[in-house]
């Protein structure tokens, strides 16, 4: 029976081809989806489709309430940016400021609740889609970010404490859009399954001009494709 | 204007004497509470109850659900153990069991919510009431953890990222309970508005038999005192 893997499964680009690189590796998935302070269910719609794509053994949407402290454009009710520049464009010109899709701790309470998880099921793995590259401004999109959520969760649980500390994987760490792209498709993923729009439309459809829209659609671009995902 | 702090508040004894001692230290009190996979109200009420007392300047209960991985007695439907021994009586024949009570990765959630809260509000200082000599047991109830956490914490946030890393404060990390209600009755706390049990009947009553009603009715006792709350 292959070892357990906890993936954190937003229904986006970037959890899809972390599912695929965690199956990849030999793993069985149980696939961990938060329902937060969203405005919209097209991503857990998202998310329960990329995990039945994925043959996930389990998948668990746990109820998160970020809106109780404010805080982000993605979980209170102001606009998301359309048209501003990317965390990636304004990293480019030595801008240092954190985006305001930018929502407080949120990877530490994700990380936290799939360690829970991990926990619960004797799990070792968990895989998450942070990067570097396109997410230069988020803190906790970082290298030294993972590096001492391990070394904090290793001294937080049962397991740690008995000598199996959790290993969490970031394998989109430094990669760019395209490249994440590139490996998914090798690995079969279905990218018109994804979704990663911060403000679709009712029928689900992107809106092709925030952040995450413009950093997908440049990434297909680049790689002379079409973005499967429909457009408004 | 006085800083304001965040206190995990869970309406218990020690959580309450950690607000006594956030409001003495020189804080404007923030309380956080949760409100997950319980089997009685009785905790949120006095969660409540403690947080007017402190005269805490805003009080916010988050919605979470712990009871999705399972895995501790106090979030399945299995039972609270009566009359077994503590995990300080535990530790001291040398036993290195974790109790059945412990919840996986429970203060690494909770502290992930109050790391929210913190920059949110511009605050600081976080105060939990964990401590190492009652809940021995608990891996994420010892020093070397709560370092862990802020360090980690530290490359988190936007606020930490910034040069102002949070602070995490657990004053009852070496005490024993009898030396902790010592010092909250010094600071004014009125114990009989906290509430401990694992298991209270309907009306609220205190079983006086699970581990947390047993450590409170000795420590009170030590003390050559009765304990104020009411005991089936």
């Amino acid at each position: 029976m292959p070892a357990t893997a906890i993936i954190l499964l937003s229904g986006g680009l970037d959890s899809a081809t972390v599912g695929a690189i965690a199956h990849a590796d030999g793993f069985a998935l149980r696939a961990l989806s938060f329902r937060y302070g969203q405005r919209h269910a097209t991503e857990i719609a998202a998310a329960k489709t990329v995990a039945a794509a994925l043959g996930t053994v389990e998948h668990v949407i746990a109820d998160i309430d970020l809106r109780v402290f404010g805080g982000s454009a993605l979980t209170d009710d102001i606009a998301v940016p359309k048209g501003a520049e990317t965390a990636q464009e304004a990293a480019a010109h030595g801008a240092s400021e954190i985006p305001v899709t930018y929502v407080p701790a949120r990877n530490t309470i994700f990380l936290s609740y799939a360690l829970a998880f991990a926990e619960a099921r004797a799990a070792r793995d968990i895989y998450i889609g942070v990067n570097a590259v396109d997410y230069s401004g988020y803190p906790d999109c970082r290298p030294e970010y993972i590096d001492a959520f391990t070394a904090m969760a290793a001294l937080a649980t049962r397991a740690g404490v008995e000598g199996q500390p959790v290993r969490i994987h970031a394998p989109l760490m430094e990669m760019t859009k395209d490249q994440i792209i590139r490996r998914g498709l090798e690995l079969g993923v279905d990218y018109g399954l994804t979704r990663s729009c911060y403000d679709p439309d009712p029928s689900g459809a992107a809106c092709g001009r925030c952040e995450s829209c413009r950093l997908r659609l440049a990434a297909f671009e680049k790689l002379g494709m079409r973005d499967p995902v429909p457009y408004q």
